[in-house]
């Protein structure tokens, strides 16, 4: 470990997206590493996660559950890293922690707002993966918020990404009978199956979801996690079996729609079948991270749960990184990797 | 009691309505009673339900959640009446019943499928209405699908009907702040507030219901039993506080479309709200009706529950019955008088 720089990179929106994100809403900005006040910590950042939900943070605030990012300052999120100077006794110089200013190749964090992580357990970019936050979204959702029973047929959409990707394979441990999946492209189509053990997937794009959805389940299914609102809620709405549960997790084929975008024509059928739909924010389910955080390492080590990485290299690619997995361009986490 | 006659009237379903129906749908008939089998009741019919979920059955069959009516053939749906010749001994001559063999004015029904009322504890029509499925409907949705705690701000649209007059007054005895219902004309908003008991009432012919609702509950609303579907659910989603429920019970305004209807734009305020939508079908509560049966007693002999109800007097009359409660012609129960 080297003595920490003077200066560091950090990545800062400078205009609110309209729309689809693009490289000009985002500059590379060098500026002055500050100093750990008491209490503090200095942590160089290893690693980045970029996610869906922060495409809603980059908006002006309008309501949402959480505050917009301020223009003209580093964006943030989830990030690991090290710590190399301490004012506080509790977290020394040499721990790895997960925190929440990324964005940045330095972060000075206030001790009480890091959680010390065991990278001889798994390494550091799992805890903003199977280990963090996506992964205790997926568990959350397959247990609380849309609880799949034993012989349940579940679909889950964005099932390539970090949380659906994990979703799935939750839900088989959960004792699903089939598990279906929706991606982007024949090639993520391919891995849902071969390589996180999907019994099915669907292609989106290669014709009627529905269809597809029909085919593949085709007695209904009775828990639907959805990655994506839109046409992807709407087949599962009218592909559900009476007394399905729906957890809503993300819409991220509507979070960069600049009109309000229609509802499923289809929700008069969740009175008939007596559905239910719910909302989840992993925030309001904290309480399950240690049992999560149990099973999940037992399911790593013992193979029974698969994940994969898709890296970038640099600070200066966080934004690439971001615009690349709101396309999709990612298979199972997308991350971006600051320093070894 | 006079004997039974050899002939009686019956409403028939002549043809499925396109959009709203109308009086060409329907045609009186007059058909010979028939004689009760073993284990058969012939039941003299007093009063008769029209409820919009009979819109549905008028359809031919697309997967709803009960079989359409058959055409040239009497509808049915709640109604009661009294036996006038018995063929199972447990259901003597005389007694009062509540069966699913309305729109005629005689019935033959199994003894299995009548449930004998008393009608000194309340009138017949009781049964149909507050004492019966749209009372318990109410009820269920509160305490189970969108349970109400105490300190809770209750909306409830299509407040005037049968369910949603009851349902505003159920939401303040289990303990709501705050109860705002919506219905159609001053003349039933005023209803609402005086005969009651609303807090609030929105005539959502009056304006925008969006800003009416923000007005009626400036501070959102924690639940929200939803008799009407389409701009309804959606203002009250746009109202709806962090954490709350929604039951979604009928979606009048959309029964009597030919196209399929636009959901609500802001259903993915859902997530970030950790919202629940929850279909309500009254069949699956049926293990709640003798503790809703025992409450709705004490309350309305208390006086703390009121009801209203709007007679037609005539088999004849019956399908005016169901077009004037389509369009809202009804304060609470909207029922036919078949005889005394």
């Amino acid at each position: 470990m080297t003595a920490a720089p003077s200066v560091h990179r950090e990545i800062h929106l400078t205009s609110r997206p309209v729309g689809e994100p693009t490289a000009e809403n985002f500059a590379l900005v060098e500026s002055a590493i500050p100093e750990p006040g008491e209490g503090q910590l200095l942590v160089r950042n290893t690693w980045m996660s970029v996610d869906p939900y922060m495409r809603g943070r980059m908006n002006a605030g309008t309501g949402s559950y959480i505050a917009p990012f301020d223009l003209g300052a580093p964006l943030g999120g989830g990030a690991t890293g090290t710590v190399v100077a301490s004012k506080a006794a509790a977290v020394p110089v040499g721990t790895a922690v997960l925190h929440q200013l990324g964005w940045r190749e330095y972060a000075v964090v206030d001790a009480a707002a890091v959680m010390p992580i065991d990278v001889s357990l798994a390494p550091a970019s799992a805890y903003l993966g199977v280990l963090g936050m996506p992964g205790l979204t997926a568990y959350a959702g397959l247990t609380e918020v849309a609880p799949v029973a034993k012989g349940d047929v579940v679909f889950v959409s964005g099932a390539a990404g970090a949380v659906g990707s994990v979703a799935g394979q939750i839900a088989r441990l959960l004792g699903a009978s089939r598990v279906i999946g929706s991606a982007g492209g024949p090639e993520k189509a391919r891995k849902l199956v071969e390589d996180f053990g999907f019994d099915a997937a669907i292609d989106y794009r290669a014709g009627s979801l529905a269809e597809q959805l029909a085919e593949a389940a085709p007695e209904g299914i009775d828990v639907y996690f959805d990655n994506v609102g839109g046409d992807h809620l709407e087949a599962a709405i009218a592909a559900m079996r009476p007394g399905g549960r729906i957890a809503l997790c993300g819409a991220i084929s509507q979070y960069n729609a600049t009109e309000p975008v229609a509802g499923p024509r289809n929700l008069a059928y969740a009175i008939g079948k007596q559905l239910t739909l719910r909302g989840l924010l992993v925030g309001s389910y904290y309480h399950l991270a240690p049992q999560y955080a149990q099973l999940a390492a037992g399911w790593l080590a013992s193979g029974e749960l698969r994940t994969e990485e898709t890296v970038l290299d640099g600070i200066d690619r966080a934004p690439e990184a971001f615009l690349g997995m709101m396309r999709g361009a990612n298979t199972g986490k997308m991350l971006v990797r600051l320093a070894g």
